[in-house]
């Protein structure tokens, strides 16, 4: 069982949300999951001097998804007393932050065969799935 | 001038972008603030030991906050190639959470005198403004 | 394999800086593994009603810590073009922290059997350790 | 007076820490406002496309910087039962940042006339000047 697990397992407001444990931690992992791969992209890209000039907008988009996951991931992550409407509005905006930045890695994963892009795309795809399942199975 | 202010007026893309500069500018200032305030709020909070369970939900809702004001903040000074359809959902989430915490933030400063949180909540009520005005000025 | 992992296998600085792979590796996972434990280690204390005042200096040092740890992950994440001076002394200064929060949390653990605190403190000692291990095999 | 100033001063531990308040003061400030100059001269940078080549390493130590003032802001801020420790050694990796990331812009000011790396190495330097104050009064 991962840290994250555990530690929602034995956190005092572990029961009361009524939010299905499995679909919390899945789009907890995904969100840290998202933003260490963008953070990582956007560095992979940066080292990439043959074909840097072409790979601006994904560099931006990652430094924005990483930030976005990495915040989205801390507010799901907290437990004790949260406000959904806060929550639910930080996880639409990571499906934005996420479809954007996984579209634009994926683009050139296809197009030039980035390999740190395939797997970022990845990662993001992912996570907006994650964030739009948790989206469905939050309190009304 | 501050120095976000030198920043903005000296980068590259400083004109492309057809957002009105200082409405810019107050957001982006609006929204480092409001993270400092409430990272501050929180730890204030936490040192308020004669009402400290009165504050739970004060400091849940504070760090939660700073977190999205500090990556909304990072997001909307970024000028490179920036991807109007992410700035405008996280923007939303800023609103959110700063409506929210500022609403707790004022109970307390009312309710208890707490002069902490009077000021984080003109922080909270300012960039919810700022966010809000921003959002009017984007690009459809 | 993790994505992080992957990340780094197909960075195109991946062979050059002359560091342990795994020993990287088992940092930078480590770095993220505590950012989150903490987070969740200062929400869960947070929430427990009974004993929040004993806690708080353990939240205190939650907060640093994760703040330590997520930004020293990202540091040592990054492949291009390290600056070595810097990166050690960022990892001197996650040793201190997890040092510090971690022995706070055992003693939560060892005398009130807080659970939480438990884990976070393994997740705190594995982080040092493995900053430790680094520190050791960086170049000169 | 600043908000920063107002929450310091509003604080319930505002006068137990015996750390000069100006002192105090001006760290938080310049670790946030490096924070956000690199933030803003690593997108900058990575926006002035007839010069990106030469800009990889300023713009990795951007990223890696503003994470560092970041990361001391918040310790800094916060004033509820500090670790003194911990602190020290975050301002002593804060220090490192900032000067190798001033270095770094303040040659492509002086080579280039990159505007925008000269108002960031005037950040960097102001931050690392008050992190050695702060260290400097700082209890034993």
């Amino acid at each position: 069982m991962t840290h994250i697990a555990q530690m929602l397992e034995t956190h005092p407001a572990a029961t009361s949300s009524g939010v299905d444990r499995s679909v919390l931690l899945q789009c907890i992992e995904a969100c840290f999951d998202c933003a260490q791969s963008c953070t990582s992209c956007a560095d992979a890209c940066l080292g990439e001097q043959q074909h840097l000039d072409q790979l601006v907008r994904c560099i931006r988009l990652n430094l924005d998804c990483a930030d976005v996951c990495e915040t989205t991931g801390r507010l799901v992550l907290r437990q004790t007393q949260p406000d959904w409407s806060v929550i639910r509005t930080q996880l639409q905006a990571c499906v934005a932050a996420c479809r954007a930045c996984g579209d634009e890695c994926q683009q050139h994963a296809d197009g030039m065969g980035m390999e740190h892009c395939r797997v970022c795309a990845e990662s993001c795809r992912r996570c907006a799935e994650a964030c739009e399942q948790l989206l469905a199975a939050l309190p009304a």
